[in-house]
């Protein structure tokens, strides 16, 4: 029944002292301590373990993070579950980092950070007034929900894409590929907050850009693979699109001379939209290991055959 | 009762179109035409004229923007009214700016912006949730109280301070000298939105930031006059503050050179936190019209003892 805890011996240690306070019993090891692999249950880890086979009484890989495209690259045996971590903290923060970026393109900042560096004053427009800004979020799942609510207090025109239909109150939700366009066409800010999977890698091109208004703006924080390089340089020189806050990138980090570094149409965050602490899983892990114990299904569990 | 729109031709234009349809019958001169100075019952502007005394029937001056001290400094005859104009356009603006700020600050928005320019890719700091970060609103006005409500949603701690007792559900409000240190000793983001009055000229200096935690930041979004610009380096270098937003300056526009403008822990906007459109001021121009037609009290009225 023991729990591998396959992080950084700090945050490992710090994981331990929580897990003993609400889940008492559940033996926890770190990497770098003896244990038997025999005896391991549950995997804790951001990165896939090179050989899942090496631990034969394996049931859960917890995934640190809301993504799991990572474990779907590679192959989990069918009998493991994979579970990510949701947990209201990561919703929190996403939630502020959403707010903060479609609040900076919304009011220009970018714009006010190359003058301020040129030493240049004065307004470069004057911003309409919310209800007029149209904000579109790619991604309907815990984090874009999120997202449009903590948008919706501002007074912004508020449009969702995802892959099936959903229904949010005040928001205009579109689905699939023919709702694409009609959702695109209507969004001055377009969010993106998609899971990767084979459907989205790529996702925003030049294709996606040119259904955009003229001077739209982005903002990107679900996955660098998402995202074409080259396309979002095109769209910003052709002027479809205005500004760009970016957090994710493929690779990362970012090499060296990358455009992305010295645009002053972008700013550029080192994923840190959500930053997973320990202090956020460890009472989610504990929540889903007595599920798992009662026989109940667990809070996150990933579907293989979606992607997310 | 001709009405003098001492604005420049093209945004008096269209404050004229306005008024034509929500106070028809209002009689409209723009600063370049041919008018009869006896005639001017009312004026709009920015900067107080210099002789009022030409306009010996003037009543009401409407002062565009939410800030008065420019006409505090010069002298208004005691029988002519001065209005603020307060629209809720107005204050939507400031929430937006102070959300951004905050939350720019709350996740270390500047220190990644220095981040991108030197083509450096990692996290700064692993943000606290908002419930553990103090936000601490200076002046409780209109705009004041509108900032705490656009910060509300997002869990931070709320605190208020002013010179009159205020009660805002949810919010720490303070006032007076007496309750100003313990209302600083409290905030870890001190966000400044009062008015400029001879109390609060200076008002942040070395002494103020000392009252602060270690690491605070500022979002200065008041009055240039307001912050003593070597006390703000003086903090930042010994790191009582952590970063800033500054959005006002003495003088405007900065002075070329200035520490400001390179600093990597300020963000500088150039006074856009509230940009007065004549959409957002034709209606409560309107509406003050028809009140002081029926001997009603105006909605912005300034006590002149007061201040603001």
């Amino acid at each position: 029944m023991t729990f591998l805890a396959n992080i950084d011996a700090v945050r490992g240690q710090r994981l331990r002292e929580r897990l003993a306070a609400i889940a008492p019993g559940q033996a926890v090891v770190l990497p770098g301590e003896p244990f038997d692999r025999a005896d391991i249950r549950y995997i804790l880890t951001w990165e896939a373990p090179q050989d899942l086979s090496a631990f034969p009484a394996l049931e859960i890989v917890f995934s640190v993070g809301a993504g799991v495209d990572q474990f779907l690259r590679s192959r989990l045996p069918d009998n493991v579950a994979l579970v990510r971590v949701i947990d209201p903290g990561l919703t929190a923060m996403m939630q502020e980092y959403v707010a903060m970026a479609v609040l900076s393109l919304h009011r220009d900042l970018p714009a006010y950070v190359a003058q301020q560096r040129r030493e240049v004053w004065g307004k470069v427009a004057v911003p309409p007034p919310a209800s007029e800004r149209r904000v579109g979020v790619m991604g309907l799942g815990e984090l874009g929900r999120g997202a449009l609510e903590a948008l919706r207090p501002f007074g912004f025109g508020l449009a969702g894409w995802a892959r099936s239909a959903h229904s949010i109150e005040g928001v205009r939700c579109h689905h699939g590929a023919e709702g694409l366009g009609p959702f695109l066409a209507d969004t001055d800010i377009l969010v993106c907050l998609l899971p990767l999977t084979r459907e989205t890698e790529g996702i925003l091109d030049a294709g996606l850009f040119s259904r955009l208004p003229e001077g739209a703006a982005l903002v990107h924080a679900g996955r660098g693979r998402q995202l074409n390089h080259t396309d979002l340089m095109a769209a910003l020189d052709s002027g479809r699109l205005r500004a760009a806050v970016i957090d994710v990138t493929e690779p990362e980090p970012l090499a060296p001379g990358h455009p992305f570094w010295s645009d002053p149409r972008i700013l550029l965050t080192p994923h840190i939209a959500c930053i997973t602490s320990v202090d956020m899983i460890a009472q989610p892990i504990a929540a889903n290991l007595a599920r798992h114990g009662r026989g109940e299904p667990m809070s996150g569990l990933v579907q293989p055959g979606r992607g997310y």
